[in-house]
């Protein structure tokens, strides 16, 4: 058991250096408001810097040339990047215990890894492939021919449809149903005869995925979820949409049908957008947008529907002042006509 | 085993055409980018008609009057509708082998059909009753005395409060619930007094609900699903909702309590409705749009709040060019400010 | 067994007085619509007026000077909070049955209450508290050291991370998640690192929470969601965030990370908050609207970005007339291009 890391051990370990007091030990990790004298808390957002000045922290993990008089500091190039790499080592994940519960049901031909742990409850259906270390939660569906890359987890209560392929170290957490039918309907005389749903869905390495959220395999083909992407909570990725390496959709974001997106793209929260979009590489998507037409690389957009953001933010700063506008249209016509009248006059 | 199909043979499933070569033998279906000679692939929105003169599939059903040269075509009137009846030929549904899992959960009193199918860790309670053919997926909890019709399915780890009532030849996708607490309550003096919901919720027949969707029952009387009726990926509708037959619920949009709505109306993503509003036939809203009063048959709305959608895209015109519009107002001000100097001057 | 109730009596229940026949027998509740003669029925929304006077109700539940000829009425002076006492008088909840199902998995060191019961295939894993009269739905899980407060109930499929808290009285939807990961990751030349997530949830008591909504664990420290705080289905709260006491959230509605709301505040359907804000006591948020900043105490808000509704309303009127308003500009442009001239003229 641990009992403490000292400051320039912890700087050490995350390339950073400390401004202070090297030997102070620490034995947790705090928010400014909740730190105590052996806790190191941190300002990686300029928002608290004056909760950071208040706080009883024993040090505060900064970034570069930042000015907290009177405070140990640990100086980081990347501050939330070295908090990431603290709270690893001072709080290391546990891990499952592997085995399989005999409360769960494991289907005929089913490849199990080493060190697999699959939860009570959990039903792992005919011909799928569990790899080395993978954790099936408790409550799992795993649908039958599904594969469960090497060290992914799945958390409680997740299902995959049949079919469906989740990359190596991934994340999925409870709730989450992967591989559902697409929304996909002809209809003919007010009937909306259902459209078989044959593709299927590949998750691929290093992606998490929130709980709740949903992703539909493809009609035909794939839907495809690009490696390293993180999904949050309650999200919705229609079929056939492709998602390229590095995404970030926040919460209740909703991607529809067959739409691509690029390497490295953002969706912020509650925004979405329209089928049969290509969307470029490293665009950012604002809270509550709507994206409905093609986007190009690297852009920023935001609004119903998405513009660029700066062009948003001038309608949006002019929309706050249309009542004055209106009134001062309403003067001029007022003042136009008086010196009509008065020209009229003069003719 | 069937191993493939002549382009006639499909012409004559559909009631279509061959333009080429009807004899030219066919193995799958596949996207335009995917196929390969030995596949069908299809046409059925104009914005890939680049991508059909590039394909190499083997074949390509379109609508009436497509061109695209050097190619054997499969037209059909409807070629949506269509390919959802090819779909079904080529890749059949395979249907859960009956009977119920002794790993599943069947309460007293519970009427079970014949060729009925109940998974592993399903729960069925007392007094509910399971139509012929019906379908009940791993981890289900179908609440008491609720029923589910023939030939519906339902998918992995749906819950039904009791007494919720499920149509005909349904699909419930995995993570549903169905007749939940409506969201009542009375607040008095700060506190918010659960209102009990007492009513029920009625699904009925052809119904299909998306992964994680939420349907609650009704304060009091029912919540109703029309028949044919298509909802999405986590879509809620609440309490004392009445859609008619034939709806289409895209995702994540959402319906609160007490609204009505006719038949045949259309909710596009993330939209929503406000409670107790009245929103007519054949009603088409569109993304993001929140619905905040009555709407009438046939409208087509848009924006917050939704307007007729004419009216929204060219109100939608303006807002971008407001900062341009607001510079000619400030320049009319000095114009005019120039002729009152002058014409005051004269006078 | 009950055969019926006086409206003499329910008014006593209720501190209302009748207007019309105190003896008459009331044996159930209906809404206006389908109320026979021996319902009681109730008017608590004005929008329902018409409904009221054509309905076939024994008696009816208003409001103080409610004035509808020819009825028998029960007048309360909070007419929806006297229904709410009423329906729980004439349809009291059924409770589970107390007892752990032998299907349940209930871990090492768990304290079990008085009267707890647990359905079948629910996990309790080790170390949890279930309180006296806790109610652990089927399917259920309940992560490591997590504590249930008495009288709650989790209905089916609910899932609590590890160290998750729920106090007394509480009513937790199917399918909810509590405790999740929150969305925390650190990027460093384009890879995005998880931020461990060490925090906890902590829910008050008297909090109800809709189906499938999903509320993460903080990263560092808590969330909180204050006493008596009732939350619909499909609602998102990030990690970090703080609810006061008595807080209101309608369906779909998402609060993202860290952000503080204070007492009694309310957000309507689909509506979102920023991260890292503070939104005071008693704000409401409208429909859709985007908070994007803080809000002080008091405030009601709506738009995207968020503003005073008042302000938000006057802008909207303006918007939609925006054609109009340009053809004005357009007009005095020609009108003053005129006066110019004949200026010009005279000079």
């Amino acid at each position: 058991m641990k009992n403490g890391w000292r400051l320039s051990e912890l700087a050490a370990a995350v390339g950073g250096r400390v401004r202070g007091d090297p030997d102070r030990v620490l034995t947790g990790i705090a928010t400014l408001d909740g730190a105590g004298p052996d806790d190191l808390s941190f300002l990686t957002n300029p928002r608290y810097r004056q909760a950071a000045d208040a706080s009883r922290a024993g040090a505060i993990l900064v970034g570069p040339g930042s000015e907290l008089s009177g405070k140990d500091l640990l100086e980081a190039a990347e501050p939330y990047v070295a908090l990431a790499e603290i709270l690893e080592r001072m709080h290391p994940e546990p891990t499952p215990v592997p085995g399989v519960s005999p409360d769960a049901r494991i289907g005929a031909g089913v490849s199990v890894g080493r060190d697999v742990a699959v939860g009570p409850f959990a039903v792992v259906a005919d011909g799928s492939t569990l790899g080395d270390g993978a954790v099936i939660g408790p409550g799992c569906v795993v649908g039958q021919g599904s594969e469960i890359g090497p060290r992914t987890r799945l958390h409680a209560r997740v299902v995959l449809y049949p079919g469906t392929s989740v990359g190596a170290r991934c994340i999925i957490h409870a709730g989450v149903v992967l591989g559902g039918d697409g929304f996909g309907f002809a209809t003919s005389r007010g009937v909306h005869r259902k459209v078989p749903q044959i593709g299927r869905l590949v998750v691929e390495d290093d992606v998490e995925i929130g709980a709740n959220t949903t992703i539909d395999r493809a009609s035909i083909g794939e839907t495809r979820v690009g490696a390293g992407t993180k999904i949050d909570n309650l999200v919705m990725i229609a079929h056939g949409v492709v998602i390229g390496p590095g995404g970030l959709l926040a919460a209740q974001s909703g991607i529809a049908g067959s739409t691509q997106i690029g390497r490295h793209a953002m969706f912020a929260g509650q925004s979405g957008a329209a089928g049969h979009l290509k969307i470029g590489h490293r665009v950012i998507v604002g809270a509550k947008t709507a994206v409905l037409a093609d986007v190009e690389d690297g852009s920023y957009v935001t609004g119903i529907p998405a513009v660029d953001h700066r062009s948003w933010k001038r309608s949006q700063a002019v929309f706050r002042e249309l009542p004055d506008l209106r009134a001062r249209v309403r003067q001029l016509e007022r003042r136009i006509a008086e010196l009509e009248s008065k020209s009229g006059g003069e003719s």
